[in-house]
């Protein structure tokens, strides 16, 4: 029961933080404050709406609309609060990272307990944790941090949820493991940030010369 | 019985709205007669299948492929009729417009007849009203009418699926109640095109550099 | 029971065509290795998850991890062969025609098998078949292949999802059949890729003056 409720603060927070990354990209587009609550809110739920229909149950967002608090603050503070930042970029990122960082290990967690094997709740902890990055970006019509391709995105999230699979199948799993995984996860994504950690191109030693837009024809 | 065949009639009314929107931009951006089909579906039904996805049922669109016939027709009629229309922005906007108003109201009906709760109710109805215009527009890679900063879009919407779950819930929703409802929501949204009513800024009183797209990395 | 097998072979062998469409757009766009895994597995699992979700069961891509393997394999062939490749965008629509044409069979079939009608199982065949590519062009952030107006991509798999059809529903169904449908399918698309096959544009007679980007407002 205890494991139950920080679970729900653990994706509360997650819920935050990338409603945060939404709002923050909504005001440094020049939106609206409703925008920005829209934003935000596909940002922090969007990765669990996607684990949920997978999972075959109603999406927490829905099921218990507590979870559009965190996206409704988001907002506000944004609103409220901004007045002094002077860039968004840094900011937006950090936040990105504390959601993707908890819900490698939130979603990875909700999937095992749904009865997924391990391979299956590592894939879909994966997908809670960049789905709402990713619906944040396509909907506002922008190449998803997923596919940046100066640092890690994925990488970390992916050793989130294999190291939360692991932690939980050998029976370790407890909520200071779980917030360690988390911690490990957002480091691992901020330094790549810091130092532009990457990895290899997926065109291997080709050498490269990346195609700009303009080949979908309409 | 008389309530669900007028749900359906307003529904499908809707569909063909939204799905005109959607053949309109196909249109507009010089597409062919299938690819109008298919953008005029995803805008007509795009909203009620993530609602119906979210609620745990085969989506109508599937379930009743009677919800094809308004986008078969809407591509006609884009397809016939078009020969005399100058501009399609304008018209685009309205038949938008009355797909947002028709489905905040039927939308929060079919999520407070499955059981829902209100508040979760008037979630899954406001984004039944703009999953369609947002799928239209995130599938035509444009930036989604939902984050207009020059009117207002989602707040109308909202007022009108609030607004319908409290008819519902005080025992006074009634087919002339809901075309009512769907009228000042078409009127709000109509009205603010016009008059370029807008919201306050995502930022609040900062003073706003709105920066362009380019930042995604790839 | 070995039509079931058969059948798994075929999605998978359509898997591992989207995926390595979506390995090459990746490698085009000079992602990492990783975003070639995704956006690989988003083309080649997108279309599937979207019907299985529709039909209200676990999506394969979850319930049988194997189906990552395909995009794993297309993410590696990319990477460790693409040296001599001088172009990507002609072996792209290839495996692209190559993935269509299996998954408006296979889509098909698993919609009739799941007690769907026949013309709700052509909706859905039609939707796996377009949904990887649609998947693979909006994360990409590129107008997707779907709306090309220079030569056709969804009539290709509306003839082979209803032929699948017809032929399931008169129990001539086999898996000779199935292929061949798939071939017919392969060889329209690629042979409108060739000569420019097109049909009539969304406006009719009307003399179209297409508009570009930048309506969105934000």
């Amino acid at each position: 029961m205890a494991v139950v409720t920080v679970g729900l603060v653990l994706d509360l927070f997650g819920t935050f933080f990338f409603a945060m990354s939404g709002s923050l990209l909504a005001a440094r587009r020049g939106l609206d404050i409703v925008a920005s609550l829209f934003l935000g809110s596909m940002a922090g739920l969007g990765g669990g709406v996607i684990r949920d229909l997978v999972l075959g149950v109603v999406p927490s967002a829905f099921d218990r609309p507590v979870y559009f608090v965190p996206a409704v603050v988001a907002a506000l503070v944004v609103f409220f609060l901004l007045s002094s930042v002077e860039r968004f970029e840094r900011p937006l990122l950090v936040f990105d990272a504390g959601g993707l960082a908890l819900f490698c290990v939130t979603g990875t967690v909700k999937a095992l307990e749904a009865g997924m094997n391990p391979v299956a709740a590592v894939l879909l902890g994966v997908t809670t944790a960049v789905g709402g990055g990713l619906t944040r970006d396509v909907v506002a019509n922008r190449v998803p941090q997923l596919f940046n391709r100066k640092d890690i995105y994925a990488v970390p999230a992916m050793l989130g949820a294999a190291l939360t699979a692991v932690l939980w199948e050998t029976g370790v799993y407890v909520t200071g493991a779980a917030i360690g995984v988390a911690a490990v996860v957002f480091g691992l994504r901020v330094l790549s940030l810091h130092f532009g950690w990457h990895i290899p191109s997926a065109a291997g030693s080709w050498q490269r010369r990346p195609v700009d837009e303009g080949e979908g024809g309409a």
